[in-house]
Parts: C-alpha cells; sequence; structure tokens
C-alpha cells in the first residue's frame, strides 16, 4: 500500500525474554502504520537467545534464529541490534562488538549505560553510529527524546521522577491499605510487580540507574553512576506515611537531580540523588499511583512539565525500543554529526560541574521524634532547630493516649542543606526528653 | 567555549509581539547551552515588524530590523524563517512566499494550519523545506514530537487534551469559587489570561484548531477543520460543576481524536470534537488546574501516556519554537526523504478514513433534568433511556426544598452513540414531569 524508499530496514535482536518478544510482536502487528510514517518496513530478521526453542516459538518463520549473539552482530545484513540481555556483563561486551561492527545499538539496558556508558558512548562515537536507549528510562514514557529535543532550548534546572513502578506501587499499596513494607513487598511480588529478591528495586538501585542518565542528558555532565546519593524504601514505616497524609504530603520513591546556583545566580554544582520524598498532595505527581512512572522537568524557559505513563512491560518498552529503531533507521544515512548527539550534548562541549555529596544537598526535612510528653520539650527541639539556621514549616504533635507519657512530634523544615540538619538531628538525639533516633524523611515542593 | 562546526543559523522573524520577543531572549539568554546540545549557534539577524521602533527595542543592535516581512523572506542569507504573525490572511501569504524561497519555516499559529494546512505542506514538500509547528499545540509541552517521533512504534487510539489555557483557568476559577461563568470570565480577563473578546478561547474554536492537527498526526487523516465537532464553555452552569463534583467528576473543555472500531476491531472512522467534558477527578487530567495544559495519548502499545506543562506564555512558546530551530538546524543539509515527515505520516500514505459526524460519536452523558417531584418521575425517565437502549451509571435525586414542589434529576449514562442520546432526550422533554430542557454534558472516562 505504500511506497518504500527502499527495502526493510534489518535489525537483529539479542535476547528474546518479555520486552524482546514485545518488541517483536509490536513491530509485526503495527508494520503497516509504522511503514506509513518511517517510509519503510522495520522488521527484526535474526534473533539469538540461548533459549532457541523458545525463541523459535516467538518468531515462527519470520526471523532466523541463533544460539549466540555473535552471529548477529557479524551478519553483515544487520543495520541495527536490540540489546535486551540485560546486566553489565555479556551485554556490554555485545555492545560494544556490535559498534566495532559499524552495527547502530538500540538498548533498554540502563544498568549497562549508568555504570559503562561512558565507554559506550565514545566507542559509538568513534566508529559513527548510534547507542539509543529511550527504553532504558521510564518505558513507554518518550522522555528522553522530551529532554534531549523537546527541551532542547532551555537551561534544565531540576528532573524529578517516579522512574520505578515497583518502589511507586509497594508505596501506593501501604498508604491506600496501610500495608506494612513487608506485606506490600509480598503483595507485589504476588502481581509480578516485584522480584522475588527485591532489593535492586527496593532500595533505589534501578532509580539510581535511571537518574544517573537523565542528568546526564539533563546538564551535559558524564554519566556518573558512583556519585549517586541513594535511599531506598526498607526503611519506611506506615506511621509516617500517614502523618505525611496527615499534612498533606505523599511520599514517593524519587530521583532527583537538580542544578545548583550560587546567591549570584551562577551554577556551581548538580544534585543527584534517589530516596523516599514527601511532596505535596495537590501536585501531579504525588498522584501517580500503582506501577505508573511520572518525571518533571523544569526547565528555564518552559517552566515544569511531567510526563506520565507506563516504566515496565512488554509493549511500553518495546513502544520505547521500536521508536529508537525508527529514529536510528531515519537518521543511519546521514553524517554522523547532524544527528542528535545521543548524550544530548556535543562530546566536546561537556560540563564539569562537580555532582554534590549528600551533606552538600538542599532539601525540606520531615522530621519525627519520639518524645517525654511534659511541658518544654517543643521549646527545646526549636531552640536547636533555629541554632542551627534550620527555620520551620510546620509542626504537628500527636496527642498521647491514656496514660502514655511518650508521644510523636513531627517537624516539616523549610529548604536547608543536608549538613545542617546532620548536625541539628545529633543535637536532638542527645536531648534528654527525646526518645529514639529521629525518623528522617526528605521533602520537596516542587515548585 | 564550544567549536563550532560551522557558522550560526541564520534565522528571520516576522512579527516580535510575546512570543517573538520571547524567542529572541531565549535564543540569547541560552546561546551557550543550546550551542552545547545543536553544535552550532542559532541567530535571529533580521526581524520584520511592522512596529519598527517595538521591534528595535527589543533586539538592540543584535538584529537588522524591517518593516516589510518580504525582506526577511527574500534575504539569501537566511536559513528559517520564524513566523509569528498569527491569523490567517498575510501569515499565509508569508508563510508560502518564505517556502517558494526554500526558507524552512517555524510556526506558533494553529488557526493557519488548522485552515490552510493542507495547501502549506504541500507547497513545503513541494520545495523540499520543512514546517514546523510544535508551538502551535499546547505550547511548551512538546506533545507534537511525542505523538509523531515518541509514539511512532503505535497505532494511536485516542487523543484527549486540555489544550486552552483560558478556558481551564475559567473552569478552575467557576469550581474553586463557585463563580458564574460571567464572573470567572472577567476574573481571567483581569489576570491577562482571557482576550477583550473570549469568544475564540470560550466557545472552543482555539481547542479546535490543536485537536484538529493533533488528530492528522495521530491517524494520518487530513487536516479537516471544517469537520470538527464543537462546543464552548459559555452555556455552563455552576450547579452542574457542583452536581458534577457530588458524583466526583470533573468539569474540563477537552479536545478529544478518537479511532473507532467496528465490532472485529476494523477502524471505521476518527471522532474530532470539542467539548466541556465529565472526567473522573481521580483521574491526573482531572487536576490540570488553573491556566496549565496537558494532553493524554493513549496508543496501542504504549497504553495511556500524559504529557503537561504551560500552554502559553512567551518563553514556554519560545520553548517549543527554538526546539523547532534546533531540529530544522539538524536536518536541514540532509535529505528531505530522512526527515521525520511534518504530519507524521508520508504524504503519499495518508488515510482516507472519515471524520465521523456528531450523531455518530459515542460518549456517555450527564444528563440533568427538571422535574416534577412526584412519586414515579424516575420511573418514567429511565424507562425512555431503557427504550433508546442506553444503560445508566448512576442517579442523583437532589433532595427538594422545603415546600418545593420540583427538583433536579442528574442521570450518568454508560457509552451510547449520541443519535440514541438525541432521541432519548427528545421523549424526555415530551414528558409531563420534566419541567425544562435537559442539561446535556459528555463524560469520558479516559480508560
Amino acid at each position: 500500500m505504500v511506497n518504500e524508499k527502499s527495502g526493510p530496514v534489518r535489525v537483529g535482536l539479542l535476547g528474546i525474554g518479555t520486552v524482546g518478544r514485545g518488541s517483536f510482536e509490536v513491530l509485526s502487528r503495527n508494520d503497516d502504520e509504522i511503514r506509513r510514517r518511517a517510509g519503510r518496513s522495520i522488521r527484526i530478521t535474526k534473533v539469538a537467545d540461548l533459549d532457541t526453542a523458545r525463541a523459535k516459538a516467538v518468531v515462527g518463520d519470520a526471523a532466523e534464529v541463533v544460539g549466540d549473539a555473535r552471529q548477529v552482530i557479524d551478519d553483515p545484513d544487520i543495520d541495527i541490534v536490540i540489546e535486551l540481555i540485560g546486566g553489565y556483563g555479556i551485554a556490554r561486551e555485545m555492545v560494544l562488538a556490535a559498534i566495532e561492527q559499524g552495527k547502530h545499538v538500540v538498548t533498554a539496558n540502563k544498568a549497562l549505560l549508568a555504570v559503562h556508558g561512558t565507554e559506550i558512548f565514545q566507542a559509538a562515537s568513534r566508529e559513527g553510529v548510534t547507542v539509543a536507549f529511550e527504553a532504558a528510562v521510564a518505558g513507554g514514557i518518550p522522555i528522553i527524546k522530551a529532554l534531549r529535543e523537546g527541551l532542547a532550548a532551555n537551561r534544565i534546572e531540576a528532573v524529578a521522577g517516579i522512574i520505578n513502578g515497583t518502589t511507586n506501587f509497594i508505596l501506593s499499596e501501604m498508604r491506600d491499605k496501610g500495608l506494612s513494607f513487608d506485606t506490600a513487598v509480598a503483595e507485589a511480588q504476588r502481581l509480578g510487580y516485584a522480584e522475588a529478591d527485591p532489593t535492586f528495586d527496593v532500595e533505589g538501585i534501578d532509580a539510581a540507574h535511571k537518574i544517573t542518565i537523565l542528568s546526564a542528558i539533563a546538564f551535559g555532565v558524564p554519566i556518573q553512576f558512583d556519585r549517586v546519593n541513594v535511599e531506598g524504601i526498607s526503611g519506611l514505616q506506615s506511621e509516617d506515611i500517614r502523618y505525611a497524609e496527615q499534612l498533606d504530603y505523599r511520599i514517593k520513591l524519587l530521583g532527583i537531580t537538580r542544578l545548583r546556583r550560587d546567591p549570584t545566580g551562577v551554577p556551581f554544582g548538580i544534585e543527584l540523588r534517589v530516596h523516599p520524598t514527601l511532596i505535596p498532595t495537590r501536585r501531579l505527581l504525588a498522584n501517580v499511583e500503582g506501577a505508573m512512572n511520572a518525571v518533571w522537568v523544569e526547565g528555564d524557559a518552559v517552566g515544569q512539565t511531567m510526563y506520565y505513563g507506563k516504566g515496565a512491560g512488554a509493549e511500553p518498552t518495546a513502544s520505547a525500543v521500536i521508536a529508537d529503531l525508527i529514529d536510528v533507521s531515519r537518521t543511519m544515512a546521514t553524517d554522523p554529526g547532524s544527528r542528535v548527539p545521543p548524550l544530548a550534548f556535543q562530546a566536546e562541549a561537556m560540563s564539569d560541574l562537580p555532582i554534590l555529596p549528600a551533606a552538600e544537598t538542599e532539601t525540606a526535612w520531615y522530621l519525627r521524634l519520639q518524645v517525654v510528653d511534659q511541658p518544654g520539650v517543643l521549646a527545646d527541639i526549636t531552640r536547636v532547630l533555629a541554632d542551627e539556621q534550620i527555620s520551620m514549616d510546620a509542626v504537628l504533635q500527636r496527642e498521647p493516649g491514656e496514660g502514655e507519657q511518650r508521644t510523636d512530634i513531627i517537624l516539616l523544615t523549610h529548604r536547608c542543606i543536608e549538613k545542617q540538619v546532620d548536625a541539628a538531628v545529633s543535637r536532638l538525639e542527645a536531648l534528654p526528653t527525646v526518645l529514639s533516633k529521629a525518623v528522617r524523611i526528605r521533602l520537596e515542593s516542587l515548585v
């Protein structure tokens, strides 16, 4: 029905698990629609998977199935290689080998890019090929494209995202149903949202991979996974979710990266962090529930924008993989200099702004202290905060139960530097009327 | 600081009002950042405006100012022309003249594209130049790019957007503060959100321009502004906003375009409409308040996604204009066949799916009837609906005041074809117990 400009683009697929199968199926199902847009078909013609029987069951006669990824990489008929092996080891080797063979690469592997991105993008630049990775962050949401192209006129000020669906599901369950962390994790596992070993998600590692990539393309700094400040959600207690709600906040695991400026407006560093965060309930981001993802981006010209959708799953991720295939197909015959740089900025124009250590980051805080219920306690606490130059935004004191001698005081602070809070909390915990270690959760108003 | 690949891209600007000024200022302020991304500077070097004094006050010595747009269009040093004249007359002439001179065009003019788009894109295709228009829909939100590239793997199923900030502000004020439509309009005018004559916004014309463009790039159909079914918000009564809220819905002016499939899944038409719409309060789109814009897109692979940000204003719109300039700068030296087609689909691959007439569109409904407060009234009403094969989702009957003999009955229906509702409403209005014409507002669950 559509005149083809040339034959189909021939794609090799490494690894046909959930996303690989989704990519194969969506490419087949929407072949006509994609051809109407791209001007030519894009076909997965060769698939490598250790489990060749499984691969054959998916692709039938439509593609050749091999057991060795090298047979795909070395095939001169293949234009683009999709890497869906996962992990850092073989995936890295295969991606570098494909680049060396002059293949363009499309990958959904955030761990690989967060850890070995610099090496991979340098190799790609040397060989004049593209490494595309829309699927690596926030699944089907075209956030890489939005940041890298859609908002290219802006000095990006901050990015904050719900970029791990597993933890967002767990937090939604804890809040909705009053579940404990452990029960919510079990529920997530039962429904397939969490792995048998959920560490990678609940400790924030996966979100840290993704925010590291977003930080690089937002600010034009190198990928620096070793500099992310990470705190997961496994220490979260349901009572803090309830207190937050009473104060009109919701707790989300956010990946945050933010440009810091000195009082004259000159940038001096970048924050890069993952942690549970109180967000005002009226913000859209606070209302992103279940396994959904959303990324909030602030630019100096555009102001605040947000991007929402499914962050995982076979077809949403395939949507991003295939969008990359279409982009690569369009530009693979052009001069590499006319392509969008993979990390948004020209390789020779990288910024050396440092990633700030945790102690230098700036946020507001939720602090919960268990205290003796007696007069003067709040005055002692507020005096410590004032001494450390921390100003308060709100205080909530739980009415102690009948006969109880202890209660909870919750403080919301204004923005301050983390080392100020470190100092204040040490002094607070030393007060004789304070009975426990402080519960500390960061708070972002997103304005 | 950055090695330039070649000299700056030279841009001519037609019309330096709010957005023109914003574009000039953001390009200057972020010159370094844009150069780090694009590899070269992009400069507005020539500005045409009838008010040359105003133009000179903005650009100083940085650009030449002329009174005649032709002097920009005919300048052989100019690579790209930004059209910010507005309207259909001179803007059309100038855009066509620029195309004829082999210039690429960037425009924010949705009215022009909605009405003369076919002519303009055909001329551009003939001359091998690009007409870019990210700024024409939803201001700074990169929704054109998301639909055209980010979601290119998908069969788009539906797009629904809050794409007119003026009406969203008015509706937010009506709900928040219980204002009447007229008072809310006056407030919007006082704050600069509405024009002295607000007809264009409140009657849905502006939203209709934008959804027409979105429909074309979502489905690959021609731009057909004359086929949009449009209803504005000027007839909305505050009591319906209150009733909707009691039922857990909010009323938004949505632009909606949706693929319709027959029972076997084969598409047979496209809906294209603008109207006040009840949306469940728990949906993100229902929580987009004030002058903000948001566009919800459903694709067969990606599922539901949403894009949020400022839909108007100098710098948000400039953000989109400049993103287009960067895109055009990158691809202007390449083969036109390798560029993203302006309307997302290859010109020879357009679909002839018809835009359906209003009577054939399918939605759920909110119906309010003023009735005599006596037994059997609801039974009569539900019988009429059942006769017309319309099933009900909810009923709300207002408790009549002391001594009142009339009351309101509110019905929420399930989805049905509009002509069914037309027939049912005619019969309902003829019932002796129904005292007024029915208030009819469409309802979309966005699932």
